[in-house]
């Protein structure tokens, strides 16, 4: 059995507030059950283009609901959080950042995503910025010169394409969504489930 | 302060899954705090016309997953679920004669919800033909020939127009919804939050 296939796939968009609430407790829930995170940064209008759903704030009744419940639950699980002016975003520039480090500097994925969603999510900063990105990652790997260009990277802009594509192929529809052993959960009022899939080996 | 204020306003779709894991559960969670469940079926068709949504079954990748979400949901939680062949179904019949038992047997609004329920998702019934349902709700109060007539009462047919009206100017948009002193929760996954808010006053 290779390696790959026990981790925890987790799929996320920057944009995607229960995405950045999943993102800090994911790998708490790996080491639990001594799993490795596979960190899936990924398009949400991609996958929007085939289920043919729009941005959640943008969505009558369920936009403004779903505003509630961002901040509601982020109060409940202790989260700082505070919906940016400018929302949702492209995810482009910073989706780009992390498959790069992924290859740059592997064991700090985490915390750049963690970064990059705090900087989004508490401080208001518009990540979609290549320069803004770029800024916060260099603080863990390379210069701010450097991660721009990566940003514009052909191959850096094939990869992310290509997962992107992956993941819908995968089934991927949506933003945290986690795939253990083959099993798909969507949402981070999911995170149960795969606590107790992970517990039991599935029921 | 009127005794309606503190009721928990559970609004409902025949047809979803989700809301009938939780009507399973919402009156125990009633009993616990003390409070009374107002039953409110409504057309979550009314509600796909302002978001302009797709009945969840026919969205491209979400509707897979949901029903494998639905079935492993109903596994973990220990609730008997077969997807019916023919899903989802228009809920008019079945929430005509809860409106009118609301009336003429009120304290049977529970056990009737749980009879139409398992009906369409544990014996595979098609409860949106009116004598499917006249046939289930007869075995708590009146005839079947007179319950059949209550399904196409104009009184009747106005006061699910009604309640689909209110719920949408409520912000009701999905099924289950829920709503404790004024504060709104979607989903099935939002029960740990109606528990927690009802434990709190409010978080």
């Amino acid at each position: 059995m290779q390696a790959s296939t026990n981790e925890i796939e987790f799929y996320f968009d920057f944009s995607s507030p229960f995405g950045y609430f999943t993102a800090t407790k994911i790998k708490a829930i790996g080491d639990e059950f001594g799993r490795e995170v596979s960190w899936k940064p990924f398009m949400i209008a991609a996958a929007l283009k085939v289920t043919g759903g729009m941005p959640l704030p943008m969505v009558p009744l369920k936009g403004e609901y779903s505003k509630r419940d961002m901040e509601r639950t982020s109060r409940l699980w202790g989260i700082p959080y505070k919906q940016p002016d400018k929302f949702p975003i492209s995810s482009q520039a910073p989706c780009r950042l992390i498959y790069w480090l992924q290859a740059a500097a592997p064991d700090r994925q985490e915390e750049a995503i963690l970064k990059l969603y705090e900087a989004y999510f508490v401080q208001g900063l518009d990540i979609s910025s290549p320069a803004v990105a770029a800024q916060i990652i260099s603080s863990i790997k390379g210069s701010e010169e450097e991660l721009i260009a990566v940003t514009q990277n052909p191959e850096m802009k094939a990869r992310l394409k290509d997962e992107c594509d992956l993941a819908i192929q995968k089934g991927v529809f949506g933003s945290p969504y986690i795939i253990v052993d083959g099993e798909p959960f969507w949402g981070s009022d999911r995170l149960d489930q795969v606590q107790e899939w992970l517990r039991t080996g599935g029921f």
